[in-house]
């Protein structure tokens, strides 16, 4: 797809973040088997749910928008996803090792509150107003879900890593 | 590097995060000179110079700890950097251009905001605070450069690129 105007560019940040929550879908649900704490293994499946939710949101932004409900590869993601599995398939201590799956899913978390804020002010700038609705709704639930994840890290995972 | 202990995983962040800092100085002077809206130009310029001295505030860490300076592959930073890369070649209209290269930059500077964000909590657990005030340093000049480009995207470039 060729990117000629701002409605183009906002067309070509939903497609990223499309297959971006899709992937996320894909791997939450190992990351959450492979937490121990059991706040955090929570937190990881709740927010599983959220992101089936978010790709449904993306979906309704694809009708109103009226374009096909479509992935590209965002490589961003992908990086994302493969240094997680690498770092914590070299970790052996549980605890350090949740410490470790928080600090993945963290950079994922900053990574989509990034993509969707842009994509919130080109949908205001192009005066799509619903589409930006559904997608504050998506940034406010990545938002929660980052902080439940400093707390979970602050109040139990990482003093457990230092034990 | 086999990560057994908090201490282990803190070290593994700074590497990971210094191998980015580093890709991000060679990649700022391009997105820079392809950028064509003055203020963005100058933001970008700025924090190239901010990004140096993010480097250099690294080492100093290094040096503190007690661990040879040394980047480990982010395969995340490269994925943004390949991505930004790739979707900058797609556009030809320069407005246009200009919101995707705030749009990548701003991921860029999730990224590291998340990641120094993990970083300072493993060095506050560790006691490292000298570490977790150099860390604090270059959050908040991150931050501050995430919120510079929101302001420009704003004030001028999406409008510029809707126009």
């Amino acid at each position: 797809m060729k990117i000629e105007t701002l409605h183009d560019l906002f067309v070509h940040e939903l497609r990223d973040i499309y297959y971006a929550e899709k992937q996320l879908v894909k791997a939450l649900p190992k990351m959450e088997k492979m937490a121990t704490n059991a706040k955090l293994k929570k937190a990881i499946g709740d927010h599983h749910k959220e992101t089936i939710g978010h790709v449904d949101r993306l979906e309704q932004i694809f009708q109103l928008v009226e374009v096909a409900a479509r992935g590209i590869k965002c490589e961003a993601m992908d990086g994302l996803l493969a240094e997680a599995n690498e770092t914590l398939a070299e970790i052996e201590d549980t605890d350090v090792r949740d410490a470790a799956i928080i600090a993945s899913a963290q950079r994922v978390e900053h990574y989509e509150i990034a993509a969707y804020g842009t994509a919130r002010a080109f949908a205001r700038r192009l005066g799509l107003n619903d589409a930006a609705d559904l997608l504050t709704a998506t940034i406010d639930e990545e938002g929660a879900a980052d902080k439940a994840l400093t707390k979970i890290a602050e109040s139990s995972v990482n003093s457990a890593a230092i034990a």
